[in-house]
């Protein structure tokens, strides 16, 4: 029996870098100032002569601006097209809806893997060294050099809901709506761990060469795919892990030997192997050093309600998955609650699924509706057609 | 205030290695045969008059002998003095305590890093692929050469619970009382995940030379390190890191670059440093490999109660940790599951505890308490004084 495979027709899509002015830098949380900074984005939709329809999609660690449309390097379909569509939640013949590659990605925006203007080298690890607020900040630039002054929503999922709630904190009178979803608003200790475990496999890979790697004509693929693996592990809820693949074999008996005799580690090593081909090392260093600096709280005297008291005017939707272990309902909750405290309008929902944090990007019909409700009343509440 | 320190005794221990001539083979589950085989030991007390009051600990992965007295490498006490000396469950006034370090380890038994004597070079990756069944066989050679037909008792804690498992389905005859800890009766998709990623760090090391890197005079320290990080975060629950660590900083302010930052890093960075010293990579590969094949069931029909069917007259405990999700309490429900199943006698407790897995090393009265009670019952129906 084949599985049915939902059609996700191409959708039109518009997309450029925006070349900031050198005499318009990004101010950064470690009190830098980085110029020239560009940011790399897609459109899908039109915005309308109100401006009021506009939806910024911030997306997570390794994703990109490709949300619904192919990706130019792996040719694979958009990471959310099943979100991001015609009839879908997040409808471009109604919204205008944006995606941009994060600062220090390496799809466009710049980041590490970008050429430094003033030597004509690529950065590396010159790059200056930055934060959610920072993502959140350039996004900011952005969407005011589009023109448009107040978004209709943030959407974003895990990392990219940390960035939600960094915009609901520093630019609440420029969102109407927020979406976080599968989100912290802190990195945990053991969500450090895992990420310096990736640090530490890409720094321990000869090819890194000190962050120089591209500078040498090389690239440090093993140590990025370890520390791919790594991170996928905690992607999938061990239920999921169990269910796809258990003890499964990848042929008749064992091998005795080092080869990937297990399916999840054929899996595991295909993940490692096709992620060394879109990603920048550099940029997974700088982004996931940028994670667990993340502790919004920490920017509000320790209290989170704090940094949303001037957001009691935003419409918040806060979704967990019950499997995910990476970032548990219960940080969900922490958020809802100081959502509370601070008096801000916050719905919550607790999607109940065994495939964790990975549900953010497969079939889930509870989240697609969660979204579809909340998107639907607050378009309403906005007077959007 | 300074924390009060247990005082451990440094007590008694004698050992050796045991030569098995080259004409007593170990027979191996992968078909082959092993000779000759080594197996290096520590006893703890003395053997009684009818040698009926003989312990063997089994230990964990990267463990050895060295259970209860001063490592020969690390200088630090015994890994299991909290449980093992005068006045302890494991009381060497007592019983006489066996702990052998594992067939594939690196402290003296056969492991890649012996040297072939058919060659007079290291084996390297021609040692053979081992299973758990190939550790206990080795063992039970061992304990024969010692002069003892019947253990009083096989006590073990994760890779060693395992071993536990498999002499009470091998040589039920051989084992009056089994005590299994913190393990489970098969690898799962998860912890074979960990595992890969352990080994290809290790493998993606250049100094690992395709295995051959004590020829070389160099050793794979970056990859097995990372391997070591890795498989740390497993051992330790979230919430002992968060109360260990937090979000704590190694100084006063972030250091905005990729330093250790945070003390968790500062933690994971020293466990993966000080385990080089200490581990050959090659034997980490080997002992992995045998803990992902093992799966209890499998020998006999995929029904894992018919591995215990000859074991009824064994005295079972099977103790789990409440915070363990490396292997949670489910696994070890299994366990007394099919212990039932075969009609065994088999006490089970749940510690509760939010130490997760390394809560077998670490200060748990509980675990004391429901040990010392299982061995004085055991030994009062053993007859022993």
């Amino acid at each position: 029996m084949t599985k049915s495979v939902p059609a996700f027709p191409e959708i039109e899509t518009k997309g450029g870098i925006w070349r900031f002015p050198a005499d318009q830098p990004l101010r950064l949380d470690s009190g830098a100032e980085f110029a020239p900074l560009e940011m790399a984005y897609q459109t899908y939709g039109v915005l309308n002569d109100a401006r009021s329809n506009a939806i910024l999609v911030c997306h997570a660690l390794t994703g990109d601006q490709h949300m619904a449309s192919t990706h130019p390097v792996t040719g694979k379909p958009g990471w959310w097209n099943r979100v991001v569509g015609p009839g879908l939640p997040l409808d471009p013949d109604r919204y205008f809806i944006i995606c941009a590659n994060v600062l220090g990605g390496c799809m466009g925006s710049s980041g590490p893997a970008s050429i430094n203007p003033q030597t004509d080298e690529v950065y590396g690890l010159s790059f200056p060294m930055i934060t959610i607020g920072d993502m959140a900040r350039a996004q900011a630039m952005l969407i005011r050099a589009l023109g448009i002054d107040t978004l209709f929503a943030v959407v974003g999922a895990s990392m990219g809901g940390m960035q939600v709630l960094q915009w609901a904190a520093d630019f609440p009178e420029r969102v109407f709506s927020a979406v976080c979803i599968g989100a912290a608003p802190r990195h945990s200790a053991q969500n450090i761990a895992f990420h310096e475990v990736g640090r530490q496999a890409i720094m321990a890979d000869p090819d890194w060469r000190g962050g120089a790697y591209v500078q040498a004509g090389v690239r440090p693929e093993k140590g990025l795919a370890v520390a791919r693996m790594a991170a996928h592990i905690t992607y999938l809820s061990e239920t999921a892990l169990q269910r796809k693949f258990g003890r499964e074999l990848q042929s008749d008996g064992l091998s005795w030997g080092f080869n990937a005799d297990f399916q999840v580690e054929s899996y595991l090593r295909h993940q490692g192997a096709s992620f060394v081909d879109r990603f920048d090392a550099n940029s997974y260093l700088y982004i996931t050093r940028a994670l667990d600096y993340f502790d919004l709280a920490s920017e509000h005297d320790g209290v989170l309600a704090k940094a949303f008291q001037r957001a009691r005017d935003v419409r918040f939707c806060v979704l967990s998955f019950s499997s995910d272990w990476l970032y548990a309902t219960s940080e969900s909750r922490d958020i809802v609650r100081a959502l509370n405290a601070a008096g801000c309008r916050a719905s919550f929902a607790e999607i109940q699924t065994d495939k964790g944090h990975d549900a953010i990007f497969l079939e889930e019909p509870a989240l697609d509706s969660a979204l579809r409700g909340f998107m639907a009343s607050a378009a309403e509440r906005r007077g959007l057609k």
